[in-house]
């Protein structure tokens, strides 16, 4: 059975919803960061990154959201969250969700884990300040150029949709108000009723 | 046929390298980023974000390196640079080019673009110093647990090992020795001899 590692309020939310839409069976493991578990040995065996997600299969570890979220798809086809044989299409898929993760979540992460690139106090403030700039400009990037609607890539729910769900949860801790993205919100909204996020929601609170 | 936007000392050079590899059919369109053409309104049609790399197909564009590298995979299938029918191996390929797009293309970021993520002078200052030390811990990783040998996935050269292969290219730069981890150092000797990569790298020069 897959056994899936991950924190609540990090970007693992977006798998664990992927494998709750593909009705996966797997087991939920959750990694206490308040007591820095993820930096400790025996987490450190199963991701030597120290990070959530990581996704136990019986042919090793898999990491990082955009590899787990499409090793999911793929593993279930029948449920049909990515268009496995059309190149192009999971293209434009895995092009959003490499964009969510090498700027979008890396804006965020400037205010929370601003240590990463800085050790001065001054500098890390001033990156935290300079995060709702960023953010609003990635997603009126996402709103005005990306979003296609009524889900991400369009009429079909896929691996796109939690991954921006998740990012989108964190707009207002980011200082951003997510009514300026009405398009974002009402998918954010409309995520959240869905059965399976509302299962894994209340399974991450 | 495919049009293929770069400009050189850019992660697009992985791109790049893979279409030589896969045997593709391309023009390659250089940007000149010391023109500002990345933001200039004829470029913003082709990717809004400002960035390269962009491939142009005859069903729409495409950007983001782990997302161009897999579709040329895709599309190009007889070149056999990604394992598309095994789930697996996919995700250990997806997971190790999420890795560099989100956390080691951006930890070398902070020294020629740290502008992205704060104005004052001395913080930019500040994330350009601790480059060497970010770079340094996560080549590190890379040497001693995710990289497999002769290729970066192991026996079978991927769309790994040009995406490596670029980043690797910018250790001195980034004020890393490079002799510090001798795998991935002989790796991206062994690359740079390969005939498409000679051809690539002569027609970026």
């Amino acid at each position: 059975m897959l056994k899936f590692y991950f924190a609540p309020q990090t970007c693992a939310l977006a798998s664990h919803l992927a494998l709750e839409e593909a009705g996966a069976v797997y087991e939920a493991i959750r990694v206490d960061f308040a007591k820095e578990e993820q930096r400790k040995p025996d987490y450190l065996k199963i991701n030597p990154k120290g990070r959530v997600p990581a996704l136990v299969t019986d042919r090793g570890i898999l990491t990082e959201t955009p590899a787990i979220l499409f090793y999911i798809a793929q593993t279930h086809p029948a449920a049909n969250l990515a268009p496995l044989n059309d190149a192009f299409e999971l293209g434009r898929i895995q092009a959003f969700n490499s964009y969510l993760c090498s700027t979008v979540h890396v804006a965020h992460a400037h205010k929370p884990r601003g240590y990463r690139w800085a050790d001065d106090a001054a500098a890390i403030a001033e990156m935290k300040r300079k995060v709702p700039e960023n953010i609003a400009a990635c997603f009126a990037l996402i709103e005005d150029e990306m979003f296609a609607g009524p889900f991400v890539m369009g009429d079909n729910f896929t691996i796109a949709d939690p991954y921006l769900f998740t990012i989108a949860t964190w707009l207002e801790g980011d200082g951003v108000d997510p009514a300026q993205f009405p398009k974002v919100l009402a998918h954010r909204n409309r995520m959240a009723a869905r059965p399976a996020f509302r299962r894994v929601l209340a399974a991450q609170a």
